[in-house]
């Protein structure tokens, strides 16, 4: 965090800016996280601010908001990590909040996504005698912040993310069923508190029965600010008869659950009063539980196994992204997370096009995208 | 590389030291790599020094002979990765030879392990009017560079490494088998070149057979200049008579051949010319068959694999270390490297104590230490 006149470059401007975006995190969606940072005339920082609930003020106008003297604003810069809206929605247009000051310049990382808006809120600064400009450096860091928005526009269904905590060797349990712990307090921990950055939570029905979890928050700062939808795939209808006394029906509710099954399971799970989806394992069926799942406002899935669920998304190339927490073991023979997936030849394997990695006390994690 | 004359810090002199130290690589066994510095009084740098082959001169030695000006050495500095030796053995004392200047201080990385020995070299720098500093820092860095060495003094046994090219699910080969390439070429070259800093070359006899590697040093700057000694572990005698057109025998020729095996196939392989050595798979056999090994000259191991190659060494916890180049791929059912070792428990797992990671190309080479 910045003080209240102190200098700052450009480049820290637009860092900072991404980093307010991440404020938002779990609360916003399906909106973008969005971050803005302003500076005076003289580079001197006056305030930020980011989208940090949905329905509630986007960035520009919570950045001005921190902002109490306004005529600093003579000659300012402002940056932002996605550029500003035009249109009036729940909130008013960011582009005409900003025209009222006498701003100079607007630096953007991206453009509006949606091609039919794309540039109109730049327009609205332009005319209004702001220079716009694309910030050029930190795209990515941009697009990574708001991944999830610019996947669901795109392409109308939620964007996915898969968890795995694993030995290195790959193993997520062994022969015998033993899972837990493979990784460390500290990346569990980690894990639950990016599932708080998700709409919902996608689980098998095996994982269900087997370890009945309560998929929620403890420990992080979210614990009591949000719950999230849970979603169980099950192909068998095995667990609806377990559901009832379930942790996860009397944590969250049979309305924020949904459950993907064959048709001939839906009547039994329909009796636990959650959401049935009819899906068959087709990757038709899949899309059209996405979308359905989409249209029931979940932009983005947080997945956790089993390995079932995990060769499904994979086989179907239905994943975006892979959080794998790795600890420094061997676990030898034992169940892969990956044993779902068949392939017929090297070819086909699924390559990865960005790898991160973060340590986490003993464990890593790194971070992949296909 | 340090111009003569330029001034450097203690820390880059022992960093130096030990980068010194590697130019020995694959070519002092069963020797220690030692990297030896010197500055003058006023800390310019005067020259450094190797011990480049087994046989030849020791890093102290080759240090001082390439500075021309002795004279330069009124008062000077040196920095050693390892306690200067204080016997005569192939080569002079190199704590005696240090003694012939009037050099003021020694720094040292670590002192001699042997602890019959250890100190009796800074003992005589000591009467000779030099004196003698541990370094303090950089430690682990020394211990790394004359790892091989460390072990194998300490246990009388070779040191082995493990190198496994795997996907980032923990396989090394698909179901079908097909198993050409899952990391890229710039990781199959590094660890050919890895290849050479050992003894000796470790397959099982299935890998043998499938594969009929060259187990040779292509592409690297070993090629012409080093050959391996093979060990081939054999549990069945299938191997036998596949030995005479095998690419191994026609490259290494027989005399540079170890089989372990169990004692019904020895003679069936005694026809091969190679050496044959009595194995059951139990870890006293393994233990007997390894100083069997170590007696022949053989220090240092590199295991190439396959899994129950791996597996046996694991469950023995024969293994110091594992060179692990994982492809950013997931490859999903299929063979696991470590498919061989069976863990009752997850308390059982076999843990890494140290984990580094250097980026090749588009895979990682992790360095795991148990």
């Amino acid at each position: 965090m910045f003080k209240l006149g102190q200098e700052i470059t450009s480049d820290q401007a637009m860092r900072f800016s991404i980093e307010t975006a991440k404020l938002g995190r779990g609360f916003v969606s399906p909106n973008p996280l969005v971050g803005c940072v302003i500076v005076d005339s003289q580079h001197k920082f006056l305030a930020s601010g980011a989208h940090l609930r949905f329905g509630g003020e986007h960035a520009e106008i919570n950045a001005l908001k921190n902002l109490k003297d306004k005529s600093k604003l003579n000659g300012a810069r402002v940056y932002v990590t996605l550029e500003p809206c035009a249109h009036e929605g729940k909130t008013g247009s960011c582009a005409k909040a900003l025209s009222k000051y006498p701003i100079k310049e607007v630096y953007y990382g991206l453009k509006d996504p949606n091609p039919l808006v794309a540039g109109q809120g730049l327009e609205i600064l332009i005319k209004n005698g702001i220079d716009t400009y694309p910030f050029g450096k930190y795209e990515e860091e941009c697009e990574e912040v708001c991944e999830q928005f610019l996947y669901h526009i795109a392409h109308q269904k939620p964007f996915i993310s898969m968890k795995v905590g694993t030995s290195l060797d790959g193993k997520i349990a062994l022969a015998s069923g033993e899972s837990q712990w493979i990784t460390g307090e500290e990346a569990r921990k980690h894990s639950r508190n990016l599932r708080a950055h998700y709409d919902a939570t996608l689980i098998g029905a095996g994982t269900f029965m087997f370890d009945d979890p309560l998929l929620d928050f403890r420990g992080t700062g979210y614990e009591h600010e949000k719950k999230n939808k849970v979603i169980i795939l099950d192909p068998k209808g095995k667990a609806a008869s377990s559901f009832k006394d379930s942790k996860i029906n009397k944590k969250h509710g049979p309305k924020n659950v949904f459950v993907l099954t064959r048709s001939e399971f839906s009547e039994a799970w329909a009796q636990n009063l959650v959401h049935v989806i009819n899906w068959d394992s087709s990757k038709d069926s899949w899309n059209q539980a996405l979308k359905n799942l989409y249209n029931k406002g979940i932009a983005s899935v947080f997945v956790e196994g089993g390995s079932y669920v995990f060769g499904q998304l994979l086989e179907h190339q239905l994943v975006q992204k892979i959080y794998m927490y790795q600890a420094p073991k061997v676990l030898g023979a034992g169940k892969s997370w990956s044993d779902f997936l068949k392939l017929e030849s090297l070819s086909e394997a699924k390559v990865f096009k960005k790898w991160k990695t973060i340590p986490l006390g003993e464990d890593r994690l790194n971070i992949l995208y296909f």
